[in-house]
Order: structure tokens, then C-alpha cells, then sequence
């Protein structure tokens, strides 16, 4: 285990150690003990978690309730073209006022906040009246299997139980404290596959041409407005992402055609509920057409929304406190780990910026991760008042 | 040149010589000296008239109108799977009754009739009264540009003038004699391109998808009956024959689409209407789409029939002479070189059955060429009787 040579209280230089750890998913490069290192130091109980070729991190500071929960992952996405890059993308450098390499919003930036906050925290109060806990994965940008999930399953058998989490993935678009996302939109995959039976476009009579079933199946699942969205969530909405048939003659009907589609749905929508929808308009265009329709549908997560209340209230009170904004409570965006904690506590999310997230020179400014752990050293303070 | 060992009025013997030559589009393998040197021992005067990487053949005999023209085409399509035909498929091997071979029926077979029939002829009568001559393209079955449309264009400008021609295509059905086409529908080729903006699907808002305006489009091209067909013709019809967009990603709007489709049509219909119509359904579905739409339209040929009259009359007359059948009067089926033919006189198109036509093994009773050839030869005496 290599010790870095930082002190908890210095988110920057945390950040770039963990920058400098090139942990693309499924890789922990070291990323990992960089993190268990500092909280050690303060003192934290921590085990590792890992699931197949995945590492995790759990670490907790504390026995009693209530049990606040630092969560993130420390995995990134891969450099892309390295050359296009200012600076290394595992260099960690600081340019001017920015810190610029992968993972740098997105999130390793944020979790040395927490940390840093944490460790001020501790400073100032001695320990928490409660609990402290992170829950740490080294796969969320990968297929997400390995990680979070596994880990809720594991720690709720373990007897562990959380009573508020704060995932700190890139949520504001513009200014640090323009947003907070208090839920999800949920996410359906499909893939419809028709069959007919080949033949000449001369003989239409005696070929079944698939085509016309799936723009049928397509037309009826896209003529309808799911939802007008609500108080917290934009419409769901359906995009069809690719058709292919792959026929290369201009004078044969093919024989066979293949649709994939998502959803992003909200609150007032149920994943099994829009599958069966689903299938219901498969099985009537069915009715009547000579070939076979088939349909795949995935739901990859439900949508769900943290109630606003005292734990939402803090967080904003925080954020406004040392930023001047009030942040949007917002739902949009895609899918997070916060899919799979909404089963186990109420879970709202808070970082940096993403702007550059998963792009050339993902960077934030150095000022960011100060005043984002001002921030999280003010939401700990807030939380245990309001909540122990 | 190869003088084959045939006598021009033996069909079957010069069928398996035509075979013999593997003459797939654009070789000639032989086929044309083959054909060439029966023609000549008829005495007809010969031309080649080669275009581009493909030699067709011109013969004529007599100088006096009317002129009977005899069209088709040596090259054949290629023999796909060899091991899956019983008989090596430029053998030209009889096997129990039939005679197996790439072009048995398309339309080597109908060629051999042709010249057998005018041998038969010229032995009974002397010489015509008229002309009788020989349109053979070795470019029918390939892109059909350096065949009969250069031969003919060319021909006009050397002066020939042709009165009536029978085309040799296989046109029955099932049995020899059920089917002459006097007509064909013409054919229209689209391609569709919709370009949008790429996105992510959990930001809808800042991409255009291009598979809704591509659906639309389509479902327009799709939703309108084009016409009931009329006695000659049976209903004109649009197949969308591909739609390709391959996009992997289940969570990327594309930025581009793309659609094929193909328009059998009738004469109630024009080429050029078409085109207008398409682009009008285009435009309107253009207004209001941020993107851009474009298409690509091409008329391979129009649609025409061979009115009914003394000619088709004849015809008729002499299939059932043979044959004790009255075939059918149709445009049905795919293209032919007859659609460059009608612009140059009335044409007809009667040949072999045309089941086998294209596929592994095919192939004609030796019983049909010798029927084949004295319906030609009853053709020939009825025309002249009529026409000079």
C-alpha cells in the first residue's frame, strides 16, 4: 500500500495523487489505497470489497446513527487521443488556475473533498455525533455491475444501514452550486428484431417485407407522449437510436429488420409498466402481419426522486452559503450510482462542475475543490445538527 | 472464332454450345462466335458492336420491310454455389429429361430456338418476305448500359428500322405457353438521407434525431395507394427495401439515417411524376426538421404495354397451335431490355418456363426447346403472312 505524501486536509493534493493513479475501469492502479491511506489516518475502519475483477472501498468513522454516507467511484473513463490532451491526463498538472486530467470533475476532485471536509470536520468537532461512512466503487463508468450494488447488498447483510448519502458526481453545468440532482430519470433499452421472408420487389406478393411492421411498431411507440413530466421531472421521452436492415440490392425485399430504441422516463412512469405497453403494441402489430416480431427491453434503471425535506434544505442552505447560488433541485441527465442507494437511503448528489467531464482536458478549477469542500465540511456540520 | 459443332436447325445442340461458354456478365466466353457462326451459315450479315467491356452482336437478313426482330441476350448471371448443382453448370448436360446448365432458360435455350426456328423457316420459305433480325446483347443481366440501349441507339443512326420484336426472356410460369408479357412496370430507385445532430439520449433537447423525419418520410412514401392497377397491370407498389443507420450505442441519438426503397409501377403512373411526388412528400416533411433531407431518385425504366392487336394476336395464335394453352397477356415480373425496346418498335416477350431461372440447378425439359422452336417457327410463318 503506498502512503501519498499528503495530508488529509489538502484536497488538491489528494485529487492529483488520485489523478496520477490511471484507474480506467475495470483498473484500481492504485487509486484506491491512495484514498484508504487518508482515511485511515483519520481514523476510519476500512474494508475492501472487491467483486470479480473489481475493487471496492468501504470505510466508515463511528458506530452510532445517524449514518452519513460519502459516495462515488474512483474508476474513470478512458484519455481518448492522448496527444490531444494540454497536459498528460494522469500527470495531475495544474495549469494556471485549473486542474486539468481524467477524473478530475468526474470524480476523483470531488472525493478528495470529501475527504479534506471530513478530516476538517473531525478537526474542529473531535468525532461526528453519528456516524461518517464512504462507499467507494471502482466500477460506475464500466458496466456497474461489480460495484455499488454489490457493495449495498453485501454491507445491508453485514447489518450496515445509512441514513442520508451524498454521491458527488459532476452535477452543476455551469457554476459550482448552479445544480443539485435530487433523482433520476429511469433508462429502457430495446431492441426489436421483425422477420418476413425475402424475395424480389418485382414479387411483392410472395416475399413479407419487414420493414413495414417495425416502422408500424416504431410510429406507435413514438406517437405517444408518455407524460408531461412533473413538478421534478422533464417528459419522458422516447429516441429510437438506430435502424438496420443491411440490404444491399435495390431489387430485393429483405429479410429481416432490427430497431433499437431508449426511454428515459420519470416518476410517473414504471419500467415494467412501459414493457408491457410495449409488448402490447408489438403483439397488435403482430396480429395480421405474416412474419415475427420479437422484442428485447431492458430496464437499466427505474426513475426515482428524493423528497424534498430537511436533508435537500441543507444541502442548498450549504451550497448558497459559500457560493451565493441557490442551487436547481434538478432530475435531469443520465443514469448515476444514486440508482441503486435510492433502495437503501435517500440519496441527493453534489460535485463539481461537469462541463469537461469524459472530454479532452476534463479540468476544473483549483478554487472549485476548495470551496467544494467548504461546502461538504459545511453540509457534515449542518447534518449532524439538524439529524443526530 | 470457333465454329461450333451444331447445324443451326438442331436447338438443343447449340443450347449446349451457348452453355458451354461461360459468358457471366461482362464476359463473353465464346458465346457471340458461337451464335455468329450459326447466323452466318444462315447467311445473315453479321456486326459486332462492342461498348465498353461488353460485345454484342447485330444480324440481319433480307433488306425489304416488314423487319422481325429477334431480341435477348447471351450473358448469364454467375453460377453461385457450384458444388450445390448436380451437374456442372457450364457443362450444358442433359440429365433424364432436361437440360441443366447456367442459362438453360435465361436465355440460351430461347437463343438456340431462335436460330433453329429461322433455320426451319428459311429451309420451308427460301428466303423472308421481309427482314428477319438478331438483337443479341452479352449486357442484360449486369448494369444493361452497354447493351441493347447503345445497340439500338446506334442501329437508328446506321438507318435499321425495326417493325415488330420478340423478346426470348422466360416468361411462363409454370408451363410452356401460359404467359407472354406485353409489357413491363417500370422500376424507380430511391435513396433517403437524413442528417440531424449526434447527442446524447439523455439530452434529447440537444440533438435531431434523423430516424423520426426518416419515418415520416417513409410513412408517407408507404401510406399512399399509388393506383388500383388496370387490365394490363396489376397495382403499383413501393417497397422500402433498407434502412441503415448503425449506431451501437444504446445511449447516442445518431446524426444520420438512411433509407432505400424501390417503386414497381404501372402505367398509370410516370417516372417523372413519381420523382415530384416523392420530393413534394419530402419537402413537407423537411418543413419544421432542423436537419436536412436529401434523396437520390433514379428511373431505370418506364412503365409500357404492347397494345393488343394482330401482333400479340399471332403470337398467341401460334402458343396454342403448339401448345393447346392461351397464355396469358402480361406485364408482370421484373425489368427487361424490352423497356429500351418499345421505344424503337412494338415488342412482345415469349420464351421458356422461367422457374429455374437464376438458381442452382437451372434448367428446361429438352421437350420445351423443341416446342419453343416451332412456336418461333409458327411465329415467323404467321408474321409474314400478316405483315408482308
Amino acid at each position: 500500500m503506498t502512503q501519498p505524501d499528503t495530508t488529509p486536509t489538502d484536497p488538491l493534493a489528494l485529487a492529483q495523487a488520485l489523478i496520477r493513479a490511471p484507474s480506467v475501469t475495470p483498473l484500481d492502479a492504485g487509486a484506491l489505497d491512495t484514498l484508504q491511506a487518508a482515511l485511515t489516518t483519520l481514523g476510519f475502519a476500512c474494508q475492501r470489497m472487491p467483486f470479480g475483477e473489481v475493487d471496492n472501498l468501504y470505510a466508515r468513522l463511528g458506530t452510532a446513527e445517524p449514518v452519513f454516507c460519502f459516495a462515488g467511484h474512483t474508476d474513470v473513463v478512458p484519455a481518448g487521443q492522448e496527444a490531444a490532451w494540454s497536459a498528460a491526463p494522469f500527470a495531475g498538472e495544474i495549469h494556471g488556475e485549473a486542474l486539468i486530467g481524467r477524473g478530475a470533475v468526474d470524480m476523483k476532485g470531488a472525493i478528495a473533498a470529501f475527504v479534506a471536509a471530513t478530516a476538517r470536520y473531525l478537526e474542529a468537532q473531535g468525532k461526528p455525533a453519528g456516524s461518517i461512512a464512504f462507499l467507494i466503487t471502482g466500477d460506475e463508468e464500466g458496466p456497474a455491475i461489480n460495484g455499488t450494488k454489490k457493495m449495498l447488498q453485501a454491507l445491508e447483510a453485514q447489518g450496515e444501514r445509512f441514513t442520508h448519502c451524498l454521491v458527488g458526481e459532476p452535477t452543476n453545468r455551469a457554476v459550482l452550486g448552479d445544480m443539485v440532482k435530487i433523482g433520476r430519470r429511469g433508462s429502457l433499452n430495446g431492441i426489436i428484431t421483425v422477420t418476413g421472408r425475402q424475395g424480389h420487389v418485382a414479387y411483392p406478393d410472395r416475399a413479407i417485407n419487414p420493414i413495414g411492421a417495425l416502422m408500424e411498431v416504431l410510429h406507435a411507440l413514438t406517437a405517444r407522449r408518455l407524460d408531461e413530466g412533473n413538478e421534478h421531472f422533464q417528459p419522458s421521452n422516447l429516441e429510437v437510436t438506430s435502424v438496420d436492415v443491411g440490404n444491399p440490392a435495390h431489387n430485393v425485399i429483405p429479410g429481416e429488420a432490427r430497431a433499437k430504441f431508449n426511454i428515459r422516463f420519470n416518476t410517473e412512469q414504471d419500467g415494467e409498466a412501459l414493457k408491457s405497453w410495449i409488448s402490447d403494441e408489438i403483439a397488435r402489430v403482430q396480429q395480421g402481419f405474416g412474419g415475427t416480431i420479437s422484442a428485447d427491453l431492458t430496464v437499466t434503471g427505474d426513475a426515482f426522486q428524493t423528497p424534498e425535506g430537511p436533508f435537500t434544505a441543507l444541502l442548498a442552505e450549504a451550497i448558497q452559503a459559500r457560493t451565493g447560488i441557490a442551487p436547481e433541485l434538478s432530475t435531469s441527465g443520465g443514469t448515476s450510482d444514486a440508482r441503486f442507494i435510492k433502495d437503501y437511503a435517500p440519496v441527493a448528489e453534489f460535485g463539481l462542475v461537469g462541463a469537461s467531464m469524459h472530454q479532452i482536458d476534463e479540468q476544473t478549477p483549483v478554487a472549485d475543490i476548495k470551496v467544494l469542500t467548504e461546502i461538504y465540511h459545511d453540509v457534515l456540520t449542518r447534518y449532524f445538527e439538524v439529524f443526530a
